[in-house]
């Protein structure tokens, strides 16, 4: 289920926010995959975005958007796919490592934007900040090849997931701004050519001082999640998803029900809390949504296909087999990827891609 | 990718236990969702299966099977589907609690099997075997239905789950024995007209007792995976599945590589290996398939579509960008799920239903 009002309060916080900062919004579509709600993106005047494959890019170039960011570490085994898009629509790859770009030069047919991922702290991908020479020489390569067009650095500042307050994001996202300054000024390119884009949804949706950045790309708060809300990224009332379950049994001594609702509906990301493992919160579902709390109980335990809801007294009375009841989702992007479909509060249907289905490589 | 002739074998050796045993093999199919893997039980003299949920048992009466078991508490909300179904095929539904019964009464219009769900320990979903008067009346109170026949007592020893050697299977085995002993002490049933199955991957493939016991329908066997081993059910030369993840990266000073294989690929299950997290083993694919091991390296993370792996410093020689390495699944069921379809070997591809993807209730 989404509430549609949530979703559009959520993106039209963030393209304002990027208008008081001057930002460009580039917002990351892994998060929702659906054509639908890209439109609620484009209504608010978002013209650029980013994505996490080949296939979700071909999707979204399909339905209209003509500039998108692929911010995963460009996979050479697909250069055909990347050829074959880049002469439709305006499309900027990543550079990840040394390897794939030596790979590109001589395969890339069309003029090809790249970005430099560089690693601000999380570990994940992207060059470290601290191989300035690396970076420097790298730049130069690119310079050098005709259908590659140097278009700035890209950073997910993914170790503010590790945040549990504000205080802690702004720590974080100062850090990232040190190692952006870093990089500004180890290279003697000129700034007016080139952006610098950090895309969580943490620093994004928390911090106020975007000093060197020139883009935003945070996907998750289309819908926040759980996880948002203990990273002190969101409140409760922020999250626009909640995975409607049916409820199968009851078991009043245990103070518990179980939901068709299982590993294959909501995944397996979990919160802990006071050292007990929450798979998501329990709410009522009722026409108008739901009520944003995490006071009903919690999911307790996921299998394939079950969902155990430890509940309060309160709602064990309230709750009957038959019933459909909403469940927050810890984390927003897995659970809409492996649902591949949504519905409004008012019905209505919106598509899904589910780009995790099939993959590009022979 | 699925490595056919394990995946055969895997299958055969639990045939010849159920012969050995003179227990009738009724294999859960949640597991791979695939016709085409179904007809390799059938070759077997396998007839009848167990599945969970309704959408499943569809697929599956359409692709010939005509004896099915949904080992899910019955959903009333889908109990028109369920008659449909049993217009069909032989079907067995699961009661789980008292409440869908009574919604049973009335609303059942075909012939239809009940087994009694009962909770050998896991905690998760059936009848307390405490509940000795519950359990009659239930009995009674389905006898008293025309469309509903009883066919026994079902349970999913989860419990199995928490081992992690051969010995504490064994152990918890014992207890389920208890358990149905108890069970069939408990009732007046003459012995003979009533099944009792359990369906759990690690008593089934480890015990070698199976007193008091009819029917074993366990899933995860025909794949296993390292949750498997952990608990010590399979050997890693057991396992008959790898997901193929193309390596997009890597960073030599970190001794990692980054592939395509994320949370949205492998899903989020996890093994604790001397406190340090792994989601999978990356293992070299060749023409034969991959050579069964846990020395390379393992998963240490993983994003939507990332996964980082930790490599010997002998993997990371060895391994390029653009290479694809397999990944031996901590879960194999809920990484088929995400993906969606298989190859094998010998690069046949085998269909995959992803019964989660829509779920039936208006």
């Amino acid at each position: 289920m989404v509430d549609e009002e949530k979703c559009r309060a959520n993106i039209k916080r963030m393209v304002q926010k990027c208008i008081k900062h001057n930002l460009e919004f580039r917002p990351h579509f892994k998060t929702h995959q659906s054509s639908d709600i890209g439109r609620w993106f484009k209504a608010e005047g978002v013209t650029g975005i980013t994505v996490s494959s080949v296939k979700m890019a071909n999707y979204f170039a399909d339905n209209g958007w003509n500039d998108i960011t692929i911010a995963f570490p460009v996979n050479i085994r697909e250069v055909d796919a990347i050829n074959a898009l880049s002469n439709e629509i305006s499309l900027t790859i990543l550079i990840s490592d040394s390897v794939a770009l030596e790979s590109l030069k001589t395969s890339i047919t069309n003029p090809t934007g790249v970005m430099i991922e560089i690693d601000t702290g999380s570990n994940r991908t992207g060059f470290n900040i601290n191989h300035e020479a690396e970076i420097s020489d790298v730049i130069t390569e690119i310079s050098e090849v005709k259908n590659l067009l140097f278009k700035g650095f890209y950073s997910h500042p993914g170790h503010s997931y590790k945040a549990r307050c504000k205080s802690e994001i702004h720590e974080i996202h100062k850090g990232v701004l040190l190692s952006i300054s870093d990089i500004i000024s180890g290279t003697n390119l000129n700034r007016e050519e080139y952006n610098i884009c950090i895309g969580d949804t943490p620093c994004s949706s928390v911090a106020a001082n975007f000093t060197g950045i020139d883009q935003l790309s945070p996907g998750n708060l289309v819908f926040y999640d759980l996880m948002q809300v203990q990273i002190g990224a969101c409140t409760l009332s922020d999250i626009a998803v909640a995975l409607a379950c049916p409820v199968v049994a009851k078991y009043p001594s245990r103070n518990e029900i179980v939901i068709h609702g299982g590993a294959v509906h909501l995944s397996k990301d979990v919160i802990d809390h006071e050292s007990i493992k929450h798979y998501g919160y329990p709410v009522e579902l009722t026409k108008n949504g739901w009520n944003p709390t995490n006071k009903n109980g919690y999911v307790k335990a996921l299998s394939q296909e079950h969902g155990i809801v430890k509940c309060t007294n309160e709602f064990m009375r309230f709750i009957h087999v038959g019933d459909i009841i909403g469940v927050l989702p810890v984390h927003s992007c897995l659970c809409a990827d492996l649902i591949g479909s949504y519905q409004t509060l008012k019905g209505k249907s919106l598509n899904h891609i589910r780009s995790s289905s099939i993959q590009y490589y022979g």
